[in-house]
C-alpha cells in the first residue's frame, strides 16, 4: 500500500514565470487535481471508513506558473536501455513542445545514453530543433543512439553544468530510472536547479503506474506476426511445433497479451509461474496429449521463463545495465523437446522462433505513437513547472506525476489471480495440463 | 453524478448450480468486489468527507454458482448496426467460452441484426459451434450479418422463445443497447428468464463507461492511413489541401486521436466545437494563412461536424436506426474551400479522401482482439451468473458490469477542457487561428 | 509491328570520355546487346524465314565510354502528373547514382513538374545530394512536387540553359514523355546537347514496352485492400453490393490485376471492355441473379469504364493534362444500380468505395523499390553516354532503351484475347452472365 | 543452349474430348502458339544466320481439345519440401479451376508431401471442394502439409492407381520435381494413363525458365522487414552491427533483390560468390572500414554462403530431401565477426537476425497470389489436355510448358556479369571493398 507521502513530487522551487499558454487558449491543470492510486472499493474501504482521501497521484499537464523562464531555458535528452518501439516519437514530442509551446531554442540530445553524458563520450551531445526531428518517428530507433549502464553521478552533473542544461529527460527503463533518481538526488545536495524527467520506457510493460507503456501495444502486435508464422509452420509439418521467445525478463506481459490476442497459442509460459518440463503435468507430457490430439502446437515463452531450469542457481554474470544475463530459454526447450520426443521414437518437427530484434526496431502503432506524444508533452509541462525527480505515469485514464523512487521501488508483475494471468488460462486450456507454481516475490534491492 | 442505486445490476434470480471453473483452477470474483466510477479526488471528495463510499461498478468475471444449469442452455447472439473491427472476434469468443468453459452445445445465431429475431426474418439463425468460428477473427465484418433499425419488442420474444433461447448476446451501439434494454424489460414484465446481454459496439468509441471501445484502435489506425494520403497528395501539389473525412456522429474521438497519433494533421474539426468557415477567426482565413505560409494543409473533419453549416436546421430525416441522416460535411467543404480560393484567384488542388468503408471493414489489431476476447468472455460469465439488462464495461483498468439504463443515459463526447482536444490544440496549433464554440451538451431523450 | 528503324535511339555525339566503372570493377553493357522486341514465334517467323534479324531493342546498362565528363556534369529531374507509388525512389536512385558513380556534383530538382521549367515557376530549383534524399523513399509522393501540363518549349530550353543543365531526367507518364520528346526535338534544332532521358510513370501500367511500371504492383496490393473493404461490406449486409472504382483511364490493369490476386471480384469491369446495363445480358439483369444466388456482389470498375453511358459523347472538357476530364463512373453506376433495385422492391445495400487518393501516396512495395532504382541507374547511365530522346524500357528480363517517338505511338490495353483478360473471365465467371464489345482501338495523335 | 527436342512435351495420348471453355466464351491457345527459350539476339544469332527458328516454348493455356473427358476425372494435389508463400493460393486456384471450369468433382489432396502418397501414409488423401477451399489464401503454410524427401516410385504408382487419380499436381522444388519426372517415367513404362503436371515451388527462386517463381516477391517484401530491423539495431547502438541471414541455399536472388530494394544493406553475401573474411580485402578489413566511417553496418548473408568457411569440405550430412545439410553461417559471422573486433579492441554491439520462419509462412501478397492463380489455371489446363512430365513455366511475358528434365537440368544461380549482381555491387558499393571469386558453375546429376 502506499501513504499519500510517497506520492508528493520534489521541486525545484516556487514558480515564478507565468506560462505562455493561457494566453493561447489552453486549460491549465490546477494544483491540487489528483487520481486515486487505488479505485478498487476494498483498497480503499479502510481509508473512507475512516473519513480521509485514499493516496492519489499529482495529475500531469501545463501549469500557468513556471520555475523556469520559458525562453531562456536549455534542455537535454537522453535515450537509455534496449531499443522499444516510439522512442523516437518521444524525442520529437519533446522538441516540438519545447520548441513550439515555450519557445526553447537550445536542445540538446546525449548520444548513446548515458554515456553521452560522461566526460569521456565519444560523441558531443546534438542540436536538435524542429527539422532535425521532423521525420524521425517514421523509423523505428532512437536518433540519439543508445547504450546500457552508469556512468558516475558527479561526473554526469559537471557534463550538464558545463553544457549549461536546466532540464534532463531520461527515456529509459528501471535501472535507468534509478541512475535518473541518483543523478537528481546529486543535484540537490550539489544545490543545482537541474529538473530530471523520466519517461518510462519498458516494451515488457514492468514499471509500476504506468497501465500501457510506450511500445507495448506495437510489441505485441508484431509477436502476434511471430506467433502466426509459428502456428503455419507447426501445422505444415506432422506433429510440428512451433517455438516463440518472446521478450520479458521478469514480467509475462508481452507473451500474455499475444496469447490473448492471437488464438493459436496452445502454452504460454511466463517468468511469474514455473512449472516443471518432466512428470504427468509437466511440459513434456502435456505435449505429448497435444500431438496425439491435434498433431501440432505453439508455444510462447518469455525469455525470463524457466531460468531455474537452466542453471544450478550460480548464474550470477551481469549485463552493462546491471541485469543478470539469461540463459536461452528459447534453444532450450528447442533442445530438450526434440530430445523428448526423439526418446519416445515420435518423429516431431521443431520450429524455433527469436524475433526480439525484429519487434524492438518497428515504428509505433498509432496508439502508441499518440501515447509517446502526450508523455513527452506532459513531461516538458512537468519540468517547466520545476518538478524534478519525477517520472510521467499514465494511470485511470489520466495521466501523473509519479515520484521516481514509488515507481522504482518494485515491478509490475502477473500475480496468480491477476485478471490477465486467469485469462491466458482460460484462453488455452494450459491450467488443465500444467501446474504452475509462484515464485517467491521479487523483492528488489532498496533505493540507495 | 451517478449514484449508487444506478450501478446496481439486474438478476434473474438467485444462482444455483455451482460453476465448472473452480474446479479447474480458475479463480471466481467474489461478489464484493467493485471498482469506483470515479476516481478523481475532487469527483469523490464529499463522499469522503461523509465517510461513504463513492458509486461503484461491480467487476465483471466468472462466478463460482451460476444461475443456469450450464450444460443445459440455449445461447442466442446477434450483431446489429454498421460494421467494426473485432465484430467476428466477439462472436468467437462468445461461442469458445460458452462451449469449453460451460459445456454449452446449442448456440444460435440470428442473421442480420434484430431482422433476425423477427418472426418474417429472412434467415433462420445460424447454429455456431467452435469449427464454425474457427477463422473468422480474420476477416472482418461479421458472419452473422447486420442490420439498422429494431424490430417489434414482443415479436423478438416471441422468436426467442420459439427458438428456446436462455440468453442474448447482444453486440451494438446506443441504439441497439435500447433495443436491448426494451427487450430485457418486457422480458421481465412477460416474466420470461431469458438473460440479456450487452457488449458495447461503437467505432466511434462514444459509449460512456468503456474507456476504448473494441475496433476503436484499429480504426484510428486506419485513419492515420487515410490522413498520409491526404498529405502526400497535398505536398505533392503547389498549394495541395488534403481533406479527410473521419467516422464521428457526435463524437470527434477518432479525428482527434487520429491526429495525435499522426503530426500531418493541420486543422482537426469535430461535431462538438463547430467553428465557422467565414471571418478572421474562420477555417477559411486560417487556411489562406497555412497556404502562404507552408503552401499545403491537411484537414481531418468528423462527419458530425458542422451540420449547422450544411442545413438550415429543419433537417429531420432519419436512417434506419433512428438517427438523423447527417449532410455530407466532407465533399461541403471541399466545394466551399474551392469556390473560396477560386474567388481570391489562388490556384489550390484538392484532394478529398471517405476512407469509411476501408476502415469498418479490417479485421482488429491486436490490442483490439484481445479486448473483443475478454469483453466476449466477460458477457457469458455474466450471463451464466443470471445477469441480465447489462452491458460490459471496461473502465479504470478492470472489466465491469454496467446496467444498460446507466450505460445508454448519455454518451461520451469531447469536452471543452477535455485532456484530449486540449492536445489537439496543443498538437495542431488550431486554437491559434480558430474561433471554436461549444455546442448545448447533448440531452438524450430519457430511456422509455 | 516495329520496324528496326524505330528502334534506333537518338545521340547527342560520340562518347568521348571514360567511364570510371570499369575501373571499380563493373562490367559495361556491350552496345551490340540487344533484346528482341517480339519472342512469340508467330511475330517473328516472317523475319526468320528471310534470315533477318527481328526487331530489337538496345540494352540499357553502363557504357566504358561517356559522352559527358562524369565529373563536370549538372542534372536536373523532374516529376510530372499525378502521384505515383515509387517517385521518390527514383529520384534518389538518380540522385545516388550521379553523385556516387559519376562523381556528379550539381544535380537540381525541378519544382512542381514542367512549371519549374518555365521561366514564371513559383519556386527555383532544389539542389539535390544524398543527403537530402537519403530517407525520401520511406514516404510516398515525390519530394519535387507535380503538376499536370506542358509548357512553351523554347522556355523551358532557356530555362535549362540558364540552369547550365547537361541532362534532364523526366519521370513522367504519356503526356509528359510526348512532352519531352517535343524538348529534346527543340534541344537539337536549336543544337543545344543536353540530353532527355525519360523514365515510364503510370500508376495503370499503359506504357508500351514496359512490362511492368513503378508503382503499378503497389496500387494493385493497395486495390487489394480496398476490395476486401467492399466484399466485407457487401457480406455484412442483406444483399449488399459493393462497389470500387479503381485507376485507368484508358487500359484496366489495375482493376483485371486486382481481380486476378483477390477471389472477391464478381464484376470486373474495364474501359476497353463495355458492356450494357440494361437487357438480358447486361450488368443490372446479372446483379439480380447475383444477389438472388448468393445475396451479395463485389464491383470492381476501372475509371475510363462506360465513359458512353454517362455522356452523349459531347463531352470534351480537358484537364490540364490535356486529358479529357472524366465522368465519374463510379457514382453513377451507384444510384443507378440503386434505383433499378428500388424500382424492382428489392432492397439492396451499397457500399462505394474510391480509393485513389488512398494508393497512389503510398510508399512503393519492394518489388517497386527495386524497379525504381534499377530504372535510375539505367537512366543515369544512358545520359551520360549521350543518348537522348530515350526512355527505359523493361522487357524479356531486359532492361532497354526505348526510343521516345516509339514509346508513345500507342498505349498498352487488355485486347479481347489478351491472356490478362481472359483470366479475368474465367476468374469471375462474368463471360457466362455479361456481353462484352470492344471499342474500336485507341487511335492516337500522331507525334507533332 | 537448347534444342528444340528438348522442349518437346510429352503427351499421354490424342486430345479426344472437346473442352467446354470456347462454348462459354473463352479463347484456347493454339497448339503453334510458341515462345523463345531466348529473346537476346547474341543467343539467336547462329539460328537466324541459318534460316531457322530458335528453340522455343509451348504456351500454356486452356485447349480445345482434351485428352480427358472433363467430368469424369479424379484429380491429385500434393505439396512438397519447405513452406513458401503462397502455397493455398496454387491448392485453391487447381481446385477452382478443376470444379468450375471443368466439371471435376473428385479431388483428393494428399497429406504431407510424398509421405501421404504412400501405403504406410499417415493420413489417407483429403477430399477437395470450392467450400474446403474458401478462404484458405489468407492464411500461409499448406492446408495439407507437407514433408521432405522421396518415397518408393512404384508404391507411389499403386496409391495412385488405388486412389483412381488420373492427374497428380506436384507443388514442389527442384527435388520433388525430380521425383515427379521419376514418377511419370514410371506410369509411361507401366503404361498408366495418368497426368503428371509440376507448379514449381522455389521461394529461393532458383528453378529454370520461371522469372519468378511464386512466393519470391513475397519473401523479398519480408527480408527488407528483417533488414530493417537489424538496420535500426545498427545504428541504436555505438559500433553496430546487424546480420541477416536470408534464404538460399544455392541462390543469392533473396539476399539480392533485398538489397536491391533496400538502401539500408552494406554487405550482401550469396552463395555463388566467396569471399574472405581476413585480408585487405576481407569481410573484417572492410568491417573495419565502415565502422570508422559510419560506425555502424548491416550484412545480408544468404544460408548458403561460405559452407567452405565452416568445415573442412568434409560435410556430407543430408536432410531428408538429400540436399546437404548446412552449417549456420549467420552464428558463425557473428561469433567470428565478435571475436575479430574484441581481439583489435574495439567494442561493436551484434545484432543477429534469423527470420526464416517469420518469412515462409506468412500469405502471398498481391503479385504472388495472381501468379499462383494463374499457374493453376494453367496446370488444370495442361493436364486436361493430356500433358504429362510438364511443370508450368513463365518466361518472356508468357505462361509456358516446360519438360520437368529441362527444367530440373541446371538451377538459376547469379553469375558474375548477371545484372542483379552488378547492380547489387553497384547499390552496395562493396566491390570496392570486397573480392569475390566466383564457384565453380554448379554440376548437377544427370537425371536418372
Amino acid at each position: 500500500m502506499q501513504d499519500a507521502a510517497e506520492t508528493q513530487v520534489a521541486r525545484l522551487g516556487e514558480p515564478r514565470f507565468p506560462s505562455p499558454l493561457p494566453a493561447r487558449g489552453f486549460r491549465c491543470v490546477d494544483e491540487a487535481q489528483r487520481v486515486l492510486v487505488h479505485a478498487d472499493t476494498q483498497d480503499i474501504a479502510a481509508d473512507i471508513a475512516a473519513g480521509r482521501m485514499p493516496p492519489s497521484f499529482e495529475l500531469a499537464g501545463p501549469r500557468s506558473s513556471l520555475y523556469f523562464p520559458p525562453t531562456d531555458v536549455s534542455a537535454g535528452i537522453v535515450t537509455c536501455g534496449g531499443l522499444c518501439p516510439g522512442l523516437n516519437d518521444v524525442i520529437r514530442g519533446l522538441v516540438l513542445t519545447l520548441w513550439h509551446h515555450y519557445g526553447v531554442r537550445r536542445i540538446l540530445g546525449f548520444r548513446y545514453g548515458y554515456q553521452g553524458m560522461s566526460s569521456n563520450r565519444q560523441y558531443p551531445a546534438m542540436p536538435l530543433d524542429p527539422v532535425a526531428v521532423a521525420n524521425i518517428h517514421e523509423t523505428g530507433g532512437t536518433i540519439l543512439g543508445s547504450s546500457r549502464g552508469p556512468q558516475d553521478v558527479d561526473d554526469m552533473v559537471e557534463t550538464l553544468q558545463r553544457d549549461r542544461i536546466d532540464m534532463l529527460f531520461v527515456i529509459g527503463g528501471d535501472g535507468s530510472l534509478r541512475g535518473a533518481h541518483g543523478l537528481a538526488r546529486r543535484l540537490t545536495e550539489r544545490h543545482v536547479p537541474i529538473s530530471v524527467v523520466g519517461i518510462p520506457k519498458t516494451i515488457d510493460n514492468d514499471i509500476e503506474w504506468v497501465v500501457r507503456s510506450f511500445g507495448f501495444s506495437t510489441a505485441v502486435e508484431a509477436a502476434g506476426a511471430a506467433i502466426d508464422g509459428a502456428h503455419v509452420e507447426a501445422k505444415g509439418a506432422l506433429n510440428g511445433i512451433g517455438i516463440v521467445k518472446l521478450m520479458g525478463r521478469h514480467a509475462g506481459f508481452i507473451a500474455s497479451h499475444a496469447t490473448l490476442s492471437n488464438s493459436d497459442v496452445n502454452f504460454c509460459l511466463v517468468p511469474e509461474f514455473p512449472c516443471q518440463l518432466e512428470g504427468p503435468r509437466g511440459l513434456f507430457h502435456a505435449l505429448e496429449l497435444r500431438m496425439s490430439r491435434r498433431q501440432h502446437a505453439v508455444i510462447a515463452v518469455a525469455e525470463g521463463f524457466g531460468q531455474d531450469l537452466l542453471s544450478d542457481g550460480s548464474n550470477t554474470e551481469r549485463d552493462a545495465s546491471g541485469n543478470v544475463k539469461l540463459g536461452d530459454i528459447g534453444t532450450y526447450l528447442r533442445d530438450r523437446i526434440g530430445e523428448h520426443f526423439r526418446k519416445l521414437d515420435v518423429p516431431v518437427t521443431i520450429k524455433y522462433i527469436d524475433p526480439s530484434y525484429l519487434i524492438r526496431g518497428i515504428p509505433a502503432n498509432a496508439m502508441d505513437s499518440e501515447l509517446c506524444v502526450v508523455l513527452a508533452q506532459h513531461a516538458v509541462h512537468a519540468a517547466m513547472s520545476g518538478r524534478t525527480d519525477v517520472m510521467m505515469g499514465w494511470w485511470h485514464h489520466r495521466y501523473t506525476h509519479v515520484p521516481i523512487p514509488m515507481a522504482v521501488r518494485g515491478r509490475r508483475r502477473l500475480e496468480p489471480d491477476s485478471p490477465v494471468w486467469q485469462r491466458v488460462l482460460e484462453t488455452t486450456g494450459q491450467a488443465d495440463l500444467l501446474d504452475f507454481t509462484t515464485e517467491a516475490s521479487e523483492t528488489e534491492a532498496a533505493l540507495p
